[in-house]
C-alpha cells in the first residue's frame, strides 16, 4: 500500500514535470538585457535590467558602486518620485514594528531595549536635493550637499517617522547614529525637529578621530560602546548595508531602499 | 568671494527646494496599499504591495515567514515564470563573477580560494515542482518534495551554471553546501550531472547529528571547518539568508532571489 502511494506520487510528479514545460523554458531563457549593460537598448529591457540592478543594490550583491548605471537614470527618478519608494519604505517599517513588538513581548529587550536609526535616507529624505542633482547620476558633491544639510529642511521619510513614534511608544530607547560630522550637530537637530522627530536618547555624529574611517568601522565601534553601556540593540534601520554590517550587529537589521548612492 | 559663492549655492538650493515641491509631495504620500495587507483590493495595489513584499524578503527585512501572502500568489507565479527571475539571477551571477575576478587579481584568494554554493534554488531550480504546488502558497509537503528530489530532474538555474563554470575556469574550488540530507546524496549527484554540473571539490549534506539544527548553525559550522582545512571562502551564493549569515561568513555573500519559501 505504501509503495502504491509512492508510485502514485511519482506518476503525479512526472505528469507535473511534463505539464511544467513552459516553466522549464522560462527558467532556461536568460534575457539578453540582463547579461550586458550596453547592448539591446529599448526601454523595456532597461526597465527589466534596472529592476534587477536595484535588487542587487538592495541585497548588497552589487558591492561598491559610484554612480547609478547610465541607462537607469529614468528608472531611479521614477522610483523615487513614484509610489514604489513610499511603499517599499512602508513595508520595511511594518516589518520593523512587528519584530519590535514581538521581541518586547518575549522579553528579548532586557532592561534597556534600544533601536539604532541612521539619519540620511532613513529618518530624513534628501530627495529634494537629489531631484535637482540627477538622482544619483552625478558624482557626489560634498560642498553642495553640506550646504543642503545646513539649510535643515529635509522632510521626514513618513513611514520612518511613524515607526519612530511607535517604537518610542513601546518604550524603546532611540539612538541616532549618523555619518554626518559633529560640526553638523546643530543643523541636524534643527532639521530633525523641523521634520517632526521630537526626542531621542543620543545623537551620535562623527568626531575628529572618526574622519576617514569606513561607515562599517565607525558605526560598529559605536554599537559596541552602546552595548557596553547596557543597551540591548534590538533593531537597526539604515539605507546602507554599511549602517547594518559589522560586529556587534543588532538582533535584526532593516535595510531601507536607496538606489541613489552607495556608502562603504 | 568665497562667501559670495556660498550664497549663490544657497540661493540655488532654495530655488531647487521650491522647484522640488512635487518631490516633497511624493515623499510625503504613503499609498494605503502598502500600509495594510487586507484593504483596498485592486490588482494595481496588489502589484505594488507584492513588489515591496518581495523586496522585504530579498533584503531579509521580512524575517521568518511560512507562506507567501494570499494576495501575492499571482505575483510570485508571474515573477517565476517571467523574465524577472532570470534577469535578477543573471545580475546576481554577474556581480559574483566581477567580485571573484577582482579578488583573485588582488591576491585575496590565497592558496586555496573557494566558493560555496547552496543547491536548491541556487544551482538547481525546483520551479517545475513549485509550478504544480502553488508557487509557495501551499504549506511545504516534505513527502512530495523528497519524491521530486528523488526524480533528480530539476533543471539548472542557467545563470548559476554559467557562473559555476566561470569560477572553475578561474581556478576557484567549488564547495556545495546543501540542507539536503545524506540519504539524498545519490539523487543530488545524479541531478547535478543531469543539469550540467560536472565536478566539484566537496558535496556537503546534512549528517544525522545535523538534523534539527537551523541552516544558519549547520552551514556556519561547515564554513568554519572549510576554513580550518585551509580554504579561503571568497564567495557564498544562496537563495536564503540562512545560507549566508552566521560566522564565519564569506568575504562576499550573494543573495539569489526566491519569493517562494523561507528557511531559517
Amino acid at each position: 500500500m505504501r509503495r502504491l502511494q509512492l508510485l502514485a506520487v511519482l506518476l503525479a510528479l512526472l505528469a507535473a514535470a511534463a505539464a511544467a514545460e513552459p516553466v522549464l523554458r522560462a527558467v532556461t531563457d536568460v534575457p539578453s538585457s540582463a547579461s550586458s549593460d550596453g547592448g539591446g537598448g529599448g526601454s523595456d529591457s532597461d526597465a527589466l535590467f534596472c529592476d534587477s540592478w536595484m535588487l542587487s543594490v538592495e541585497t548588497g550583491n552589487a558591492g561598491p558602486w559610484s554612480a547609478i548605471p547610465a541607462r537607469c537614470g529614468d528608472f531611479v527618478r521614477a522610483y523615487m518620485e513614484g509610489e514604489r519608494y513610499a511603499s517599499d519604505s512602508a513595508v520595511a517599517a511594518a516589518d520593523s514594528l512587528a519584530f519590535a513588538a514581538q521581541a518586547l513581548a518575549s522579553g528579548d529587550g532586557g532592561a534597556r531595549p534600544a533601536w539604532v536609526f541612521d539619519v540620511d535616507e532613513t529618518l530624513l529624505s534628501n530627495a529634494p536635493y537629489y531631484a535637482v542633482n540627477g538622482w544619483g547620476s552625478q558624482e557626489f558633491n560634498e560642498t553642495s550637499f553640506d550646504e543642503w544639510v545646513a539649510v535643515a529642511q529635509a522632510p521626514a521619510l513618513p513611514s520612518s517617522l511613524k515607526l519612530y513614534n511607535e517604537l518610542q511608544g513601546l518604550g524603546i530607547h532611540i539612538i541616532l547614529l549618523t555619518g554626518r560630522s559633529e560640526f553638523q550637530r546643530n543643523a541636524t537637530q534643527v532639521n530633525l525637529f523641523f521634520a517632526g522627530y521630537r526626542s531621542w536618547e543620543k545623537l551620535i555624529l562623527r568626531q575628529p578621530p572618526d574622519i576617514g574611517k569606513t561607515a562599517v568601522q565607525y558605526k560598529s565601534e559605536r554599537r559596541a560602546a552602546l552595548e557596553a553601556e547596557g543597551f540591548k540593540i534590538l533593531g537597526n534601520s539604515g539605507d546602507q548595508w554599511s549602517d547594518l554590517l559589522g560586529l556587534p550587529m543588532a538582533t535584526r537589521s532593516f535595510k531601507l531602499p536607496n538606489p541613489m548612492y552607495f556608502i562603504s
